[in-house]
């Protein structure tokens, strides 16, 4: 039963088919940040979110169906941008976001699994790439707003920026193992300001 | 019979044991580039290479420690450092180096296959930040050397500048999806050297 209309089995946000949609996604990001996306079947996460397996298999199908709609989960409710009227405070606040989610006990993990993924699956790189592709384009107005300002010179490439702000964070994450903490984070948002201004984005 | 020397069994360069590395060196990046780590083991390395699988097992043990070793192998046969004399042409024929190696058909997938295993095995991460190690400190002195001739302020962290220079490109690479080619690596050195010049690296 559907809590506003009382029909059976709709799908509008509140119902069944929504609650559903929740548990098994928030049971498969606990699976996956657990064991890694090879190391999960979608009968555990059945399983895991107490629905059953049928249900997710007709519904996702495979691992990296599920994988996907859980990166466009992520994409429709992740926060908004910051709006600080400010270049430097714009750039900290997505840099430190960047930052929470890279080195939270869940979140971390869970990313890592999913970008392992994508390296050897087509399906999951492709959500992937749609999942930052929508964080590119709530972040980039504030670049834009920098060069309407005149902070930042005419022509700038906003999605560049973005990208040129969130690399040294993942870099360290996935590559190079070195520490992400806030002075990695400040110095990545310091840095990407500071080339951009110099017009290496235009 | 080792060349040199006469001597059976030895272990020096160009020996018989030096020989069996390279050929299941080879062998195993050969198989990792194709099918990803996870999907190879030492019995199908060995076959590759034209080698005992007790061999193999003996001398590596398990993938993880193969991989640690071919990793190793690479850092110690990487090509070294620019030295133009010139900041940004050094930075230039950086990104150029890893920009051909991320897009190298073997090496490329390579890259990718070892860098989604070490997000779920520490021996692997290990051996994986130990390679770039070995890269920041070949190319650092670029870096510094620019401090000495006062192109770039005094105190300027080298090793972050060669980090900031890689991370553009492998976020392109292993997250986001976007073209890796010359522009991008054009602006990875640009926009470090424009960064670095405005002291974000001190």
């Amino acid at each position: 039963m559907n809590e506003v209309t009382g029909a059976p089995g709709t799908s509008r946000p509140g119902g069944r088919t929504a609650r559903v949609r929740e548990a098994v996604l928030r049971a498969a990001g606990d699976a996956f940040a657990d064991k890694g996306i090879g190391g999960v079947d979608l009968g555990e996460v059945a399983r895991r979110a107490g629905v059953g397996k049928t249900t997710v298999y007709r519904r996702w199908g495979t691992v990296p169906g599920l994988v996907a709609d859980m990166l466009a989960e992520m994409a429709e409710s992740s926060l908004p941008r910051a709006r600080t009227g400010d270049l430097d405070a714009d750039l900290a606040a997505l840099a430190s976001l960047i930052l929470a989610t890279l080195t939270d006990a869940r979140q971390g993990p869970l990313f890592k699994a999913v970008i392992a993924a994508a390296a050897s699956d087509a399906q999951t790189a492709a959500a992937l790439h749609r999942f930052y592709r929508v964080r590119i384009d709530e972040w980039s107005p504030c670049v834009d707003e920098a060069v309407a300002r005149g902070d930042l010179p005419a022509g700038t490439d906003a999605d560049e920026v973005i990208r040129a702000l969130s690399a040294p964070l993942y870099y360290r994450f996935l590559v190079s193992g070195d520490p992400l903490d806030e002075a990695a984070a400040a110095r990545a948002a310091a840095a990407t300001a500071a080339a951009a201004r110099a017009g290496a984005y235009t």
